[in-house]
């Protein structure tokens, strides 16, 4: 099982593609998507779209597994970040490749094996677990590739959860 | 000028493009975009891109105007919208149109003349300027015309506003 993992933005998209087989993790890909800062948003969120689906045509990932969004302080750059995730959620849907969301806390579960792992652990242990010499750089991809990992740790297990739309109101 | 204002959703998405000439309104068309709630959340996406490609298409608009998102007493409904919006940018970006967004009070002042207007003054106004026999129905497509009828109203002065990115955060 091949699986996408994303850490959504608008200035640096988080992308780490991991091999999942018997057990065993590997490394397919990892890459930070960018967009310049003079862009104009709308140009910024085509750029992502259209680097997104080379990637995916590249790696052609059974899923896609994407972390949850939550309010930060800023809202501001809480409605970005979400505007670009739903241009993300686009490519999967046009490549027909399911999406999972996933808390940070169910990320920290799944990596390391307890909900209030430190960050620092988290990417040691992506590390280790990939077999890589040093940990992803910048932190968007360890971030991303974490949340493979845990994709691939919980696909099996109920745990798994679709990213679909989990309320129900009306807009 | 002919101008598609849009009212973000995910469930509905209002839509309503007017065409403005030497100071005359005119309706070019209206009409709601609509997905069904069952269906997986980046199909709704999909939905929603490709119906509103297909009108701009049709009528091929010269400018978008989309209404500012705020967050809401609900949270993850917002987070859904902003999500909608990122695809509704992006079909502005594929056809290379120019996105403006301007907030309630501003479709308000634009419309009726003062920006604490009352809903229906708002619909009632925009039935009159572009002589319709009744109010658009439903809400969201009455909404999408007025915030068409405000860029036509504001694109001549410095209010018009782009739809850009206004802070500065890197995420």
């Amino acid at each position: 099982m091949v699986v996408l993992g994303i850490d959504p933005g608008y200035a640096i998209v988080g992308c780490g593609t991991v091999n999942y087989e018997r057990g065993k993790l590997s490394l397919v890909d990892m890459r930070a998507i960018t967009t310049p800062p003079k862009m104009p948003f709308e140009k910024r969120l085509e750029s992502i779209y259209n680097d997104l689906c080379d990637l995916i045509e590249k790696t052609k990932p059974d899923a896609m597994a994407v972390e949850e969004l939550f309010f930060y302080h800023n809202q501001t750059t809480g409605i970005y970040v979400a505007q670009a995730r739903g241009v993300i959620l686009l490519a999967a849907a046009k490549y027909g490749i399911e999406p999972f969301e996933y808390t940070p806390m169910q990320v920290k579960q799944a990596v390391v094996g307890y909900g209030n792992a430190e960050k620092n652990q988290v990417m040691e242990m992506t590390r280790r677990l990939l077999n890589l010499r040093e940990t992803p750089k910048p932190d968007d991809v360890a971030d991303a590739l974490a949340i493979s990992i845990c994709h691939c740790h919980s696909a099996s297990v109920p745990a798994a959860r679709r990213a679909v739309l989990k309320e129900s109101g009306r807009r």
